[in-house]
């Protein structure tokens, strides 16, 4: 690495992010399951199989549109979980609180993080308080870590990907990047947008008892739509194309980002999943998902093919083609 | 709670820390494992029993005679794991660093992280990096969430103590919270105290291969061992009665907290346990625990009496008594 100081892209979830991990992180701690570099790990005990998530909520700011830090921690947990296939069972929480923070604000968000937990049927069952001098963190962070139960016969993992694989994206871009950027900046539009922050373990369940032909499930949060994709894409060895006119956006999303010149392919989702299925499976699995919730603007946006692997090109609206790239550089730090 | 703010005593692992756990977070989450408030929850997956622990560590500073916030975030929830009697097996690691922190420092801290896992025995499995901006936290937090094995016939809980048990500490008191201050405050003293830093789980498990009977383990860390003996106290409807000149402490920690007015009681420890035990099988035990490498300076500091539940009481060198009352008060902030 070129650079002596972490930078605020090292957190982007985008290339400085993946070299940090690949050049720092995994030459010190290489094992199996953490090259993986899944949302979880997944291992064996009595015989049966559990996923293991982690994941540290830092997102400034803690109250925005559509949520707040509390039911973000909870359900990032809980998706991480149910990307690896699991039905998510236990999490933990540990709270770094700031001197000063009102314990109002404190009982606001664990009250989120309650009904969050009671939607996804989780139970928090461990924790840890945590309280920093004023001015040494920023009002509240919070680290939830999940256990899961993964059924028999599911076999998730992000170097599954195979050519023919239809990638179904259950939902709009950018919801949660737009709704918290426009509450940080204080922007007032005429639609407010709001974050997608929900669970998907019941969409992830759904899709499991229909098939467990899935190959790769992937929540883009941190670095979107267009990273996730690429982070896919090397681990699986295969290359993609995806159509710009089936990108789904809200006309409200779509407006801000034009504004202000941020791509909805890269900016986070807090409720969305890729999946990558056969094509034989493709219309079962997306009708299942629009069935749910938090999935009735899911649609087909590519495929996975056997050619350009490690590359995802777009086919765009005018009929071209272009190279989607792995997020560089800083997008929206401090958004999750 | 009469404040309506959060302070630093809310971490303080003594009264108030206790007080915001049950007044403000149980309510909210209230669930029989959670309720427990032990190191870790434990629950039965398969037919078997496994332990889940999690820890944010914050120490200031990050660098410390005998350890760094690296070694530190291991073995805390390692040992979490291990007084819940099971066989740690995997961790989690999530990190938030602080814009600017030097790559270098990154590293040291990861390696002497790698070095701790390797001596537990534990593997890293899944992690995750936030980075904030320079000023928004200090330098690095990690949280390390841990799981681990309970053996069958394993049943050891902070309520277990019953009258006739004899309380075994695994050494001297307060070096951890005696090294941590000395650096913070650039204190020098003729002989450095070194942190205490150590994996519990094999001293734990050898401790349990000789006997099941095994009725509390504690490992004392902020609020020291007067806090942990009281908040076992009040959860096992028990009183103690320890002895003050059984109490081990080094001379070179006795005499800097009498210099600074501190009492070891109330500091923290991260290398050292508390065994509560059944009267015939305390020989065997402190004799098996003063074998470990760090257990040479064990032994039996008390007993567990059927008198005064809830409170713990010490008979003193001069031959009265005193109430060992829990930690009231911030003691040393930012400690783990």
């Amino acid at each position: 690495m070129g650079n002596t100081k972490i930078l605020l892209d090292h957190g982007s979830g985008g290339k400085m992010a993946h070299q940090l991990t690949t050049e720092v992180l995994l030459p010190l701690f290489d094992n199996p399951m953490l090259a993986m570099l899944h949302d979880g790990a997944v291992f064996e005990v009595n015989k049966g199989r559990l996923a293991f998530s982690t994941d540290s909520y830092v997102v400034d700011p803690i109250f925005f549109p559509g949520g707040d830090i509390g039911d973000l921690a909870v359900n990032g947990t809980v998706n991480d979980l149910a990307m690896c296939g699991a039905v998510p069972r236990y999490l933990s929480m540990g709270l770094i609180l700031e001197e000063g923070l009102p314990i109002d604000d404190l009982r606001r968000i664990l009250t989120s993080a309650r009904k969050a937990l009671d939607q996804a049927g989780v139970q928090l069952i461990t924790g840890d308080t945590k309280v920093v001098p004023r001015g040494a963190a920023d009002k509240i962070f919070i680290n939830t870590t999940g256990i899961g139960v993964v059924p028999a016969r599911v076999k998730i993992s992000a170097d599954g990907a195979r050519p023919g694989d239809k990638i179904i994206l259950s939902g709009t871009m950018a919801d949660h990047g737009i709704a918290v950027l426009t509450q940080r900046e204080g922007l007032r539009f005429e639609s407010e947008v709001i974050s997608d922050t929900a669970p998907l373990n019941h969409m992830v369940q759904a899709i499991l008892a229909l098939t467990r032909a899935v190959h790769v499930l992937r929540d883009p949060t941190r670095g979107g739509v267009g990273t996730a994709l690429n982070e896919i894409a090397l681990q699986s060895k295969v290359g993609m194309v995806i159509e710009e006119e089936k990108l789904p956006v809200t006309p409200a999303v779509a407006g801000i980002c034009e504004l202000l010149g941020f791509d909805p392919l890269y900016l986070a989702n807090e409720g969305k999943l890729l999946c990558f299925v056969p094509a034989r499976h493709a219309k079962a699995v997306l009708s299942i998902i629009q069935q749910s919730p938090c999935g009735r603007n899911a649609c087909i946006i590519g495929q996975v093919v056997a050619d350009h692997p490690g590359r995802v090109i777009m086919q765009t609206r005018i009929g071209g083609q272009r190279i989607v790239d792995m997020l560089s550089g800083e997008q929206l730090p401090r958004i999750c």
